[in-house]
């Protein structure tokens, strides 16, 4: 028993929480695999189902659509009568949460029941729908996280801090990204870029090491599953390793990380309005209040009808599924040479071994099929994403991506059929490298993150097109950065929830603006001295959650602060203590706030000389929600996350706050 | 002219600092590749002059030795004469520089100068040596990212603030990790963890940005050179990507990580007693003080007459440079069966096909020399980063980690000579990923770094290992950071620079312990309303550079802080009324601190009640040197890193502090 003390000891002095973190990863991708699992084995029935139906036409298109309207409809509604929270990718909230905004609802266990039962049936309809699992994967982490993190608390017998509890949610998020794709090192970069807008390098190690856990018992399930024979990457391409491209190419990679950076802008401003637009029309809002499934049937049954196989399907390679769409993209061939040298026909069934040969079509050859899947999914995807289900969006927006920089490769490969020319070598362009550049470029552009040239690597398993990828990335964040809020801060505008918007470099002004003409003077400060009778003034009059307490109205020297529950506690006493001990009325009434109440010493706050730029990195530092403004140590202000909004988005416009 | 106009706007708006990136980028590329280019040639030029001596020994011996003596002797005496604190790798100081303190010399164009030539000279010097590049190149970029800014800062008419210089010492660090290694992604992961405690995530791209720009160039460069055909890795591998590894293998990567990190800790150990010996040692303290040259020719000399390649060199692979040594371990194949498998014979001079050759020995076989190597290199390497000169310390350890991986590599393969029987299939060891995963994680370990996984493989420009070398590195990791400081925090120890040691997760202790018993009673606070007489009294009494200012003497309500100059400004325009303005000495005596000087608002400030634990976290984000400490608005004491860091120390010792 004295070993075991010894080795528990040394266990927990090497750090408390690995044990928890290595919960976490094995727990999340335990679940990341059932659910693949699962969804595998609901799309092969789907498909099983469709097959067997032979050739009534009829018959195959009910069978197509069905499936997927019932799924939908069937997701949105459980999700939405469970836990109406549960609805849309939880990135977003979880980025909420994480800057210090307390959102109770987003991490029950209601809620992660309802996500994880919706996301399966979301997913599970497949690629006619077109959605993916990142984001509420990322969502579920974080509540695993959370429950770790509490019990950890009472394990350890520590109570259980801010810090504490944001450490485990970013390495939830870690885990997430991390065990979705088998990705541990870009994984934590993508999920840190995400939900965080700073990082202690101390806590780096926590996320590196559940992404470790989860990316390799993801990975072992993987392989006692029979699906591999060893742990290897995810979407593995092979591209030559000796000569992955040549130095001028470098200038189409640019080029394509333009054409990516454009495209998501694009995105962006139709994804956002379509948001809005469905919150403002009217028939839309009824349906909506009424029946949300019924919606959510519709938009997947127009979906599901424009990607029927034996309709418009067939130029938009929709017998793939998510997976097989992203493999073939990534396919090593040139795809015009193949269609030179061959003669071709599309087989009955998906050949698993030719994927590409569905992006074929003897008339519009490969160009006008990936170009046609280009525009149509394009809206089919902005639509998508309004139906208020449990879905995760970044797997069709890579997957987008990977479209565009494979019609960009072929699109080289046509003009220049024998590679380029360089120092007396011929070296043929590889298309499925423009692809893996160009799911990068696009995804990073739509969610404002580097890290995805990493992840797209990661997931193909090589490192050759590191530079040509990272470039395009650079270019089109450079772009999307300029012009859009991210997928993530557009949903948060749009959900009204508290936000702080990016600055700019080109906000100059940003320095030069002090605190004094956007904070707020209507505080209602409470004196140190007061009874009974001024407390229930204060707490009449104002509905703030947290007052400033001052030595004297002359004064105004900021003391601290105390909370309305504190005030509320000591006005209960108060009125306790002045009908059960009648005797004393008087030593009831000398009580005051300040013998009574707990108050919060200030360790932060602003003075009125402090820069617009100097407030908003401290907001963000320190995670903070309201910093009081004091000149020469008395208060004159506050500043909450409002006002510091209004003020950037003041000057973002050219008005100078007043 | 307008349109010139419009695109630098445009330009500028972006980001107004990407262009100087860019010019960080281009500017280190050039300097590295210079310096490579020129080492190279003196490489060479040695090796020349030792291959021309014929069959005599001593003048071979002689040839050996004097060359890396009057390189070493040189750069120790030009680095020493020209600017002292140029001695080093540097890495250090400028994590020191990140937290906020002013090492001016540090940053000056002569440290500069001398750094770059006394490098290049530690490098030519060649692999008896055993030295390396990365930390002086961080320390030079770090320099050159500091003038850049301040061009920028007159380029914009914008005062330059802590910030912004902040940003670019970063994105410097960054680039000089990419540029050195061509490893983009790695370089800013890396640069970020060893130098900064936090980070911003918006700030992300400039790293980004900065180290491809640097990345691309440094490869372009080599592409010109002829070096290489096409931008490649830098130490490519081919190891086989169908299956790199087999499940099983993971525990001996496990395995591996913890040698790796108890040698790291045995390393460190004996570097920083070294490093403390030689400044105790009178002996050695005499030799300094007269001349470093000499210590630095002696300690040349006894290195490379043991790796002399007649004498022990030729058990420890001595005529192969760094850069072949890195080559030959991390080599596909594995030497074991090589040599079973032919009749072999060491060649005359070094096979650039077969460097694995040089390893070989008849009597002592692989595993001798290897072993030999590993336990030579120890102390060779600790008594290296004695010698006061510019020079990096992350090249040998990286390679002497491939080395001990290459041992675990090769032993295992002894064991498992037709590999692990899994599923009905035989896969070979390949001890080559042994060797990359030995690197990462001894470097890791040493460093307490985990991004030295992603830089093993970008530098060897495969991906397949990803998973066993990160497992490798956390094991290492969690051993080194548990007994012993990294390389770097040592060195800072050893200097004496300013540093705060790093919380462990054990102390629960640090939530307990408030500011109350270790902050500074000995406060020279300044009243608002003192005049000349008070404030003389202050100056001479106290030394600080900083004082509070308070309303009273009775209320000590804390207003704001002034620096020291600025009441020595106070005392001389007094002083100067006083002599000038005979007719009225009563206004000049009316005159008090508040009105003259510039009083500083305070915005972070401790209470009685905060915790250790939260100082600590303070400190560290807000790259503090001082903070105040107030009870209810009143000043009671002050905290600064060196309180902060004694009540660390002693809390880790078990002492609480009283």
């Amino acid at each position: 028993k004295g070993c075991l003390g010894y080795v528990k000891r040394v266990l927990f002095v090497v750090g408390d929480d690995w044990i928890f973190l290595f919960a976490l990863g094995v727990i999340m991708a335990l679940i990341s695999f059932t659910i693949d699992f699962t969804v595998n084995k609901m799309l092969i029935a789907h498909w099983w189902l469709f097959q067997e139906l032979g050739d009534n036409m009829l018959l195959k298109f009910l069978s197509w659509t069905v499936y997927p309207i019932a799924l939908t409809a069937f997701s949105t509604g459980f999700a939405q009568s469970v836990c109406p929270e549960s609805a849309g990718s939880g990135v977003p909230e979880v980025k909420t949460i994480l800057t210090g905004v307390v959102l109770e609802e987003y991490l029950t266990i209601k809620n992660f029941g309802a996500k994880v039962v919706g996301m399966t049936c979301t997913l599970a309809a497949g690629s006619p729908i077109f959605l993916g699992k990142v984001g509420p994967f990322v969502h579920l982490s974080c509540m695993i996280a959370a429950y770790l993190g509490r019990m950890r608390a009472s394990a350890t017998n520590e109570y259980e801090n801010k810090n504490k509890q944001y450490e485990m949610l970013v390495a939830g998020a870690a885990v997430a990204v991390s065990s979705c794709f088998g990705a541990p090192v870009s994984g934590v970069l993508f999920s840190v870029e995400v939900v965080s807008s700073h990082f202690a390098v101390r806590h780096y190690w926590r996320g590196f090491f559940a992404a470790t856990c989860g990316a390799c018992m993801f990975r072992l399930l993987a392989v006692f599953n029979s699906e591999q024979e060893t742990i290897l990457a995810l979407f593995k391409t092979s591209f030559d390793i000796d000569f992955p491209f040549d130095l001028p190419e470098m200038i189409f990679f640019l080029v394509l990380g333009a054409v990516c950076g454009v495209m998501s802008c694009a995105y962006l401003f139709c994804q956002r309005w379509l948001l809005g637009y469905i919150r403002r029309n009217s028939v839309i809002v009824k349906l909506m209040a009424m029946e949300k499934a019924v919606y959510s049937g519709l938009v997947a049954l127009l979906l599901s009808s424009i990607t029927f196989p034996y309709g418009l399907g067939q130029f938009m390679a929709s017998r793939l599924t998510m997976k097989e769409l992203l493999y073939s993209l990534f396919d090593n061939n040139t795809w015009i040479v193949l269609t030179q040298n061959a003669s071709l026909s599309r087989p009955h069934v998906v050949d698993p071994e030719n994927l590409w040969l569905e992006w074929w079509d003897p008339t519009f050859t490969v160009y006008g099929t990936i170009a046609f899947f280009l525009v149509m999914k394009f809206w089919m995807l902005v639509l998508a994403t309004t139906m208020p289900m449990p879905a995760g969006y970044f797997m069709p927006v890579f997957l987008y991506g990977a479209a565009i920089g494979r019609l960009f490769g072929e699109v080289v490969a046509y003009f220049f059929p024998n590679g380029i020319w360089t120092d007396g070598v011929l070296n043929l362009i590889i298309p499925g490298g423009y692809a893996v550049a160009g799911a990068a470029a696009f995804s990073g552009a739509v969610t404002h993150t580097l890290s995805t040239a990493l992840l797209a690597l990661e997931m193909t398993g090589q490192l050759s097109h590191i530079l040509p990828v990272l470039l395009s990335v650079l270019v089109a964040n450079a772009i999307a950065q300029r012009y859009q809020p991210s997928f993530y801060d557009g949903t948060i505008i749009v959900k009204k929830l508290p936000y702080i918007p990016r600055f700019w470099g080109s906000q100059k002004g940003s320095c030069m603006v002090t605190t004094d003409p956007y904070m707020n003077r209507n505080l209602a400060p409470v004196v140190k001295s007061w009874g009974f009778r001024d407390i229930l003034n204060v707490l009449t009059s104002s509905a703030d959650t947290e007052f400033p307490v001052v030595e004297s109205e002359g004064s105004m020297v900021l003391l601290g602060s105390v909370a309305r529950s504190e005030l509320l506690y000591f006005l209960h006493s108060y009125t306790g203590q002045d009908t059960v001990v009648e005797g004393t009325p008087s030593s009831g009434l000398e009580k005051n706030v300040g013998e009574v109440c707990s108050i919060q010493p200030i360790t932060f706050q602003l003075s009125t000389q402090t820069s617009l730029y100097q407030a908003h990195e401290l907001f963000e530092i320190l995670n903070a929600q309201l910093m009081f403004v004091t000149d020469g140590g008395k208060l004159v202000g506050s500043v909450t996350r409002k006002e510091l909004r209004k003020a950037i988005e003041d000057l973002a416009l050219g008005k100078t706050p007043v």
